[in-house]
């Protein structure tokens, strides 16, 4: 397995924030939540536009094990910054609620992914389009095309149809799925995850985080309050970055919570996930897609049920500021388990990206 | 030429509004912009999801005749109502520009259309995605599936390019491109187009609109605020409609102007659009996606330009009531023109929609 | 009583919609509101800034009978056009809920009656600001300057206590609290109000409706779909218009329901109500500052219960667009109300503004 | 001088990013920006609401020297959390300028301030809401009730006035106007300012910023990525807070630059405070009013100029990724300059609020 090799963050002494994780500090602490990949990884050397080499991958994320179109969840999104393609956003923002499975994927694959994502919904649920209504695909993206062939959108049905059917309650993370070909500070960074567990004052309901950072500059990456620059060596931090890009990169964050919050609650945890965006070292550059993909799985609507009225459970109001301090600080640790957990590769045009120095940062934190 | 033997609203009598429109009364008035169509008919009778009848189509507008990508202009959008699938939005709303053919389809499409715009905008910048930023394709659609094969997705690469290449002055209306399986008040609608002259004092500046109108029970049709149940027979508004669709229908409606204005103002004359649209007879239903997307000529961008400051004229805030105005009789003239220049069409399942009927409004407006 | 001999816009031949109005047509249909005026006019003739003459007022929108800050209701806000004053917004759009009447006034005036308001709350509720935290009062407006002395901020904490406590279920219309001063197409305007019954399958829930139109120039006005210069004579239509302000109007709508809804559904109904404006001849100018709030009278929040868990109904989505028409219907003929029951005023520099001429319109729609 | 025994954070050891600050390291750097405070501290002992004892005051930001209501400047708003009351967001945000002084105050006392500053600006302006439109009044707060006799709003036209009148580029900070009576942490806080220096390269502009700081619980804040209880001795992290608010506090920033920006780009620098606050510890908590303003001073409109065209410059979108580092950096900087130029005090039923260690936080950070 990919990543076996490398440690998470709290392994190496990074413990972010004060609330406990769950048994899997995962996303799929959330009872019913399931992760999937396709990791597409073929070829080497000079970049040859639409043919390879090919660093890539997709990422489902699934709120439940049934059907998403006939039992859709609360949802609801946060653009923290829009320079980014993501898709399904204007209905899930109106309507409040997820219909389809969460895909992630490079940047210029966002729409055969779409149109994947759709294909599957109409083959589980014939009617729709027909006499039921159209799914609204939820489907964002990071580019990875300084490793990929990002022009060639490698990821194809196939690959969309084996991450939702491969999605499983045990997250790995690293440099699979939507994570395989990204970097984040100058290091190769994938797919992290994380979970905090409420006081049972609150419910014991659990706040989970699958993150895929993009972004940052080599040096502007922050450990836990502690600049890197005083935990790596000069090499790490003074040599040029190759992998600088000029209009930053990118953030694709999605929250789950068993816990029963309106849209607008959702909203609101939504929006603090750029606190822990910012405490690694981000300071949301210019070029850098920056979305938060919220949802709970404590109800699920019925599309086919014409009852006049539903009921609901929220959480009341004046309740929410630790769901707020859970989300900043699962957010914070996903970030870092991406980085903690890729390994280092080497790309299109021989581009090598290396790893975050793990046993420098289980040095300084182990004191 | 499939609409030449119906007429636009204006030569029926209905005269919206006050401003004189432009020598075509198009978005094409603003000069440089151009649109294109390609038109999906295929097949009869009983619907085979994926195979056919096929009644659908896309429609390509571009701001400018050079390479958007490199030289894009300001926009925006507004979402009226968000229960709709149109890509690009969030880089749209973020930066404030246009930076590909607008490209307008069936609602299940938008991901294969969205992915033949990037390939398209690939093709003309072999560097997009690998050493410049990838590019932001705005798609957006309505639902045609009462008439059209939905599920099928029959828009392909080929008819992308197709709609883009032969993008010229010259609007048509009515059933073609993504107007071909649209319908609204029950009756087939299509594309309509419509534009007004500002005065002289404010620059003679243009405002263009497009619309593809896909909303609206039989009965809600109010033409020039006289309610259509006085206008057409009782068979026309008192009979059962069939093509009522339980969620509601959809509008897309894209603005263009060749006055300067920056993407808030333009956003400004966005959020005006909605009067148009309701004085046709529309509530924005529960399930209607209703967007418009706005776009001045008046500046390119350059990405390639390194300056720091860039130069910029724009409309003095306190003259754009006369803009919003201007918004408002193109968008209801638009819609009118893709009723009434739209034909009766046999669909699916052997579907079958009328036409509005022209000599009735003829007859009724020439009093 | 001021606007006795008036008749509302329903008893003058214009129906508008299909819906049927409440009992009163009105929006303290919407059981448990109340609505109260306090009405200032004082002095003639020359204008002596920050003394007269006076044509100006407060009217208090109450959505239930008891203490709001400790049983606050759900609530929202849409902002058409931002060009004025209100405060409070902020709050409510975060937290979805009204927790002090909500007031409506003279521009200028705002801050003094957001400060009458407050004190009311902190009379009531002792423990706010010390124990409790601080009430948000929502004070909306529109301009009287044309008729009153705008600068004086004549409304002091008594007139607004006046209107709170005078609150009642008889709405007056006309030229009454914040109506007092206000124009509308070059006609005297006033409070207009109205409402509309849903059919019992959708739990015949009440739409209601207050509005203050104060926007439009002389020409502009629709009614029931008809231009104004076909029904009124040119003297009415085509001499110079001195009520003509420069940057045009405003307009606040309230609206209540006792339907459940949750603050994202208020919102979508919020948003429908530009096209009841839109249809009476508006197309929101740049300086109208047009503000739409919406309640639901169906739960109140306790602030005391310190409950984990709340319980909710709320109305099933695809049910809304009933609920929307109802919105676009309320609007429309609540701005006429305010039209056609407002009586002539002459205000400061012997300003003389007519009242719309009902006779006309009674005699053109009882054809 | 009430903060001269206090150090600047700066002063401390504490620096924040690695961008220059200006001359002053304040919101002052920006050419032509002044600040003036009135500060009220009357009374002592028992509460007496309406009576006092009194810890309030009112902070004026002038973006220039000249009439703002004639030449307002471009600004904005962000709203991070919206459980604050201030007043004039929605026509800063429509139209995308500041036109009267900026004020900050206590939350009760939003609505007495409100209507100072409509008064200074028709003093002003003698033609505003008669024949000029009506001023829009910007005014912010926290919630000073700890210490403060917040009910009884003690501010008043005097001190409106004063504050504004006593303008200067001498920023004081600590527990003064606005500031007076605010604690962030557990500890004392009150105004902070800061700025940064652009490289010449991105042409040397400067990026200033005033915060006043209240919200967080002992315990949360982080000094320069470092927890407070790494620095701090037990006492002060493990006490029980006695100033712990049940639902959290706010903050207000102001961001100020000489740089040519539209609205649509400020408001991309606004959004970038929070990250700023959140590296002092904060998750921004539910009953947090978190409100970020922002004017660029670099053109004036005129709002009595009539020509239909104006011109701007703006800075190339592409490089506001420093300007988005600065106002992190300065956000930061001026939240700690506030704590640490605070001074204890005693107020109403004789709570007590320490300043923050400041010789600890030296030790620390002068190893």
């Amino acid at each position: 397995m990919i990543s076996t090799e490398r440690k998470r963050a709290r392994d190496l002494g990074l413990v972010i924030g004060s609330l406990p994780p769950g048994p899997q500090n995962a996303i799929s602490d959330v009872p019913g939540v399931r992760v999937g990949h396709a990791t597409l990884i073929q070829g080497d050397g000079p970049l040859i536009p639409g043919k390879g080499p090919v660093r890539t991958g997709v990422t489902a994320i699934l709120p439940h094990d049934e059907n998403l179109y006939t039992q859709p969840v609360v949802g609801t999104v946060h653009v923290i910054n829009g320079f980014g393609k993501a898709v399904g956003l204007a209905q899930l923002l109106e309507l409040g609620r997820i219909e389809t499975p969460i895909l992630l994927t490079s940047t210029l694959n966002v729409g055969l992914v779409e149109d994947a994502v759709t294909q599957y919904m109409v083959e589980q649920n014939p009617q729709a389009g027909i006499t039921g209504p159209t799914p609204n695909a939820v489907v964002a993206e990071c580019h990875d095309g300084y490793l990929n062939d990002a022009q060639g959108r490698h990821v194809r049905k196939p690959h969309v149809y084996a991450a939702i059917q491969s999605a499983s309650p045990t997250v790995e993370e690293g440099c699979v799925g939507a994570g395989t070909g990204l970097m984040a500070f100058g290091y190769k960074s994938g797919i992290g995850t994380a979970s905090r567990i409420l006081p049972k004052t609150l419910g014991a309901f659990v706040i989970g985080c699958l993150a895929i950072p993009n972004f940052g500059r080599r040096g502007d990456l922050i450990l836990n309050g502690i600049p890197s620059s005083q935990i790596f060596d000069s090499l790490n931090t003074q040599t040029p970055d190759p992998t600088l890009r000029p209009e930053g990169g990118s953030i694709v964050v999605v929250l789950a919570t068993n816990a029963p919050l309106t849209s607008r609650q959702l909203l609101r945890l939504a929006r603090r996930a750029v606190i822990g965006i910012g405490r690694t070292g981000s300071v949301v550059s210019h070029g850098s897609g920056d979305f938060v993909i919220a949802f709970s799985t404590a109800f699920r609507d019925s599309t086919t049920n014409e009852e006049l009225l539903v009921q609901r459970m929220q959480i009341r109001e004046s309740k929410l500021t630790a769901f707020f301090g859970a989300v900043v600080e699962v957010t914070e640790e996903a970030i870092l388990n991406g980085l903690t957990m890729a390994v280092p590769m080497i790309g299109r045009d021989n581009h090598e990206v290396d790893a975050v120095p793990s046993e420098r940062i289980a040095r300084f934190f182990e004191r």
